[in-house]
């Protein structure tokens, strides 16, 4: 094939390093401005077909397929010009073949039709990050397949920093405390005659199902980090008055729109991209399914910020919610109850 | 709660006025550039339970829940910096709890969670408005109640003005004659087998119903200032060959693409954020489900101008059309029927 | 009416020059930088109710109504402040009422008003393109008959280029190779009781059908170019690396979000507007229902790439797939399988 024939890459003075992968919502280690000359950033990820509880209420289950044990997979950070060098390995207990997309790379579908592998296999891909942005990543192993997979989890984010950093629009540097990396998860999931949901013993088990659920375009699910409620009550996100969050935004199927409810998005990349100035000042931005997008917000009030997909239905109803819970003093000058609720006299 | 032990807000030097609210597509009396410093803007809302004719043909109709009477609630309308302060009533022939959340406002679920008000109750929320933009406000209860209260009509706009008006991509001043404030709604009505309507005794009754067609994702509805044909006909709007008008739509809950059928989008803010150039020159734009934006254009010739959600199945079919009716003389210049329609030769 | 009182346009000096249409995915004959003045481009248009099969493999079928025998109608290509005169004719084998709403137009709803020609009778239309930018046109006979038309193929796009061509954001010029002209059309196709697809004996036979179909807000195909597989396999589109090509995307009714699978939008116009900006380095970009929009990339990998609208469930179960084919030399400095695909030892 045509990369057999290919002169090889000059990889003279790439300094190798080691990315390990987090859970999210957490984010890899990483500098915000690169130091130093590109880098070749070599990371491990094993494909992982498991059986998730997506809603514990009513039982609602998948054989979710996922990047590295997690809905959405691992968010992987580097710098505009450094290498991506992947190692994708899927155990022999895993039943399909899989592979991975990487929206941020150039050629080959992704890198989708190098890295086609079954259970038991394991390949290398190497790509250069050359555009600064988020970006998705997902598996794509053929026609009907494709949905199938992405809609079983199959997908996370690739940040890819500008080498100085994040800037605003006049080009003055934007920093950030924290990362809050939330994927958005439609489900397509198939039901019994009664409303309750199916369950089947083995990953694929339920391909025919899932392709007629998914034909109606109407998810049965759209989950924040792969369950109802991964990022509530206890699992809530942390954060405290002053301190200033990215929140990074996959959704790797189905269009959404993010908003933080009591904050905003000071900075918004809706699209992604850190070649364009960032939008700011939003009440609510626009995820295109097949992408990642940003919000940098700095909170100035303390208590819970529920963050949403704001179709409300699908917030309310599908699972499409978050909570970030902020420590700090209350501000009366941004807002203040001046009578709490009584009695009216009218 | 930490409000209580907050520093009391230094009001000292602002001057208070009251805004007076009117019926959507209306605008409030309002001057586009500031005068003088900050103010505290007083506005008294009273929410009103009430049924409403959704489609006179069919004979759909909605206990809506609303702000001051109107789906949507009334447009408010304050300068960057100003203080909101709202008085909230819920009279005690109403059904079920209401509170309100303003996307423009900071901290407490936007003024959700200090707002909550049974019927019989009032309250008062004091906030800044911080951001210039186009921001939806609506009710927000908690859980299944939240898209219960905002598919039923309780959600509105408010438009906060940069103090000296609003500007071009270079900063000139952009100046209208005219608001034209326009929401839209989707609403989710219960069916009988037959196809027919549902109806119900009370506020509130359609509960279960609701949530099982909110559930669907597809409203059966999609209608301009509360029910199909409110803008139309004898409601049409009216305006003039070069007259300039600004355009505002608000959509709580689910995306819209407006279009303005035989004009344009001069200039668009898309996202609704007065901090940033608005887009010029387009056919159709976005208004995210969750957030309010707004268009501007001089009109250049007379007749109907449609304005529609340009999925043309929920502009014809569900209701998203209104019309605006323009005097003035046409102009062969831009269009001309060069050949009025006739018998073909070929 | 008012046109007829109106003074006639003055067109001294204007050149007339008739531009021939092709089918699409192709582009017309035409200037990336405009020659001397402004011109009057006559253009003649066809309609043709026509059955297009949708699907091969299920034997879905359409009586697609056209502009000119395809679905999307051909794409029209004039420089900014050019008059398009447009002769529409409907041949009298046709059964149906049609029209034009041209968005780049000024008036009389696009033109719809003007244009309203039966079986056997033909019309002209002057307009002048007084915006730059990708404009959708499509029939519009009033009523439910809109969204019947336009979901039953008819519509296309205009191209309304700056005199001086495109240009990036610091004003620097913009150009291209070629030109992919892609019409995403979304069908509701009525079924019968057993899952098949109903067949019909004349044009607007199915309408009742439809409209019911049309409801459900869920189309059962998105496909590109009229058909499944319309650009794929043998008619795949064809480039070569270090080739840019513009990708123009016209969606007259439902939301899209085009990807090019393996590649990029170096430079894109989202909501088609040439007087904004355009985006830099999107994975996936967001054409609104009811618009034309626009990416440029440069092929820098030899291979397939896929183009698609990346709500993968409509990419890959609904039709909306192209394919490009791209000639040239493996970069691995881009993308190297470093291992393939071989028995992983862990
Ligand atoms: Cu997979
Ligand atoms: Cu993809
Ligand atoms: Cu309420
Ligand atoms: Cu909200
Ligand atoms: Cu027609
Ligand atoms: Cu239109
Ligand atoms: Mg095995
Ligand atoms: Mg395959
Ligand atoms: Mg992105
Ligand atoms: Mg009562
Ligand atoms: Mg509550
Ligand atoms: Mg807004
Ligand atoms: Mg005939
Ligand atoms: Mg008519
Ligand atoms: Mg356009």
């Amino acid at each position: 094939v045509q990369q057999e024939k290919a002169a090889p890459a000059d990889l003279t003075g790439y300094e190798r390093v080691k990315q390990e992968l987090v859970r999210p919502p957490f984010a890899p280690k990483h500098d915000q401005v690169a130091s130093g000359d590109p880098k070749i950033v070599e990371i491990t990820m094993t494909v992982d077909e498991r059986l998730m509880v997506v809603d514990e209420d009513s039982g609602a289950s998948i054989w979710a397929m996922t990047y590295h044990g997690s809905v959405p997979g691992p968010l992987i950070i580097v710098h505009q010009d450094d290498y991506v060098e992947l190692t994708l390995r899927s155990p022999s207990k895993n039943q399909l073949e899989h592979n991975i997309d990487f929206h941020a790379s150039t050629g080959a579908l992704g890198g989708g039709g190098l890295t086609h592998i079954y259970p038991g296999e394991e390949t290398v891909l190497r790509w250069k990050a050359t555009k600064a942005g988020l970006f998705t990543y997902h598996c794509a192993p053929g026609g009907a397949m494709i949905p199938y997979h992405v809609c079983h989890g199959m997908n996370g984010a690739v940040m890819v920093l500008p080498r100085d950093g994040l800037k605003d629009g006049d080009g003055n540097p934007l920093r950030y405390d924290e990362i809050a990396y939330i994927g958005e998860q439609d489900y397509y999931l198939p039901k019994n005659a009664d409303g309750t949901y199916k369950t089947y013993a083995n990953a694929g088990d339920d391909y025919a199902d899932s392709l007629e659920a998914m034909r109606t375009l109407t998810p049965t699910h759209s989950v924040f980090n792969g369950a109802v409620g991964a990022l509530t009550g206890s699992n809530a996100l942390k954060s405290e008055v002053g301190k200033t969050v990215l929140m990074i935004h996959n959704q790797a199927n189905r269009d959404t729109r993010p908003h933080l409810i009591g904050g905003h998005g000071d900075y918004v990349w809706e699209s992604g991209s850190f070649t364009d100035a960032p939008q700011t000042g939003l009440e609510t931005w626009f995820i295109r399914g097949g992408s990642a997008g940003a919000a940098i917000y700095t909170f100035k009030q303390p208590g819970v910020y529920a963050y949403v997909n704001h179709n409300l239905i699908e917030a309310a109803l599908l699972g499409a919610t978050a909570h970030f819970v902020v420590d700090g003093e209350w501000d009366n000058a941004l807002m203040e109850q001046v009578v709490a609720p009584r009695t009216s006299e009218t």
